[in-house]
């Protein structure tokens, strides 16, 4: 099955979703953020088939979201870059969201807390450079120079 | 191609993305929350093939993401419920990811602003309860009721 790539859309989140949009991308990610680095465990703990666990991690390596380090007992290791790291908000709200709407009925799977202090974090929320929690009416979308005006597809911003 | 479904997993993400992960779904969703509500105007800005856009929008439907609505001088308008619009923050941290590490050279494509300020939003970010931003070593996760301490599979929190 061939799919259309999303990289000629001139949009942040389908140039994204492009790379972190492929299935499994983004259960490997979280595995590696829990500290899963070596192939043989990943493939272990994501049940993937090995050919496509291959291509997920060459695809994240090109695109330098991880880095393949030599490691002691496994040929490699996989880190996440900073590029990586920074996809913690997506990951931690895609979870905040399914905490909310696809709970387990006997309660919170895993609850993420501050180190220092044990206590949850604040659930991922859209806010003000000040802050302040804003809601989805609150916010709106102005066209930047990266947009052509003519640009006749995609969103249809104020 | 048969895919694997990630709804056996109990885990937050994996049963997020069984609904949100599918392709197509998350810019049908950006789409929408642009304004944009009818099934002709969908397919005509995303350019997608009609079988899939009515299988992802059915799927939407069915998952109470999207409801739909007898419309003037349309059959239907497909609306956000409150499950849907909690996904802004998904998308909000995916395209911020893309602002980031896939820019257009010519500079922003969109800003997100309050509407009553006109200020840019906040970058998405992992905080605090009392809303300092936090990187991806302050933070940790703890097991709560919903996952069983024998759980083998899937992420291995402190």
């Amino acid at each position: 099955m061939k799919l259309k790539k999303f990289d000629h859309m001139n949009c942040s989140l389908a140039q994204a979703l492009d790379i972190i949009g492929e299935r499994w991308t983004l259960l490997i990610l979280r595995d590696v953020f829990f500290g899963i680095k070596r192939f043989d465990q990943l493939q272990a703990s994501l049940g993937i088939a090995r050919n496509i666990l291959t291509a997920r991690l060459n695809r994240l390596v090109e695109e330098a979201i991880l880095e393949k380090r030599p490691a002691e007992g496994a040929r490699y290791e996989y880190r996440l870059t900073e590029k990586g790291q920074d996809l913690q908000t997506v990951l931690l709200s895609i979870t905040h969201w399914g905490d909310r709407h696809k709970p387990n009925p006997n309660g919170p799977r895993l609850t993420f807390v501050e180190k220092e202090t044990g206590a949850p974090i604040a659930p991922m929320a859209v806010r003000a450079s000040d802050g302040r929690i804003l809601g989805p009416r609150d916010i709106k979308a102005v066209r930047g120079p990266g947009m052509a005006p003519a640009q006749t597809s995609g969103p249809k911003p104020d």
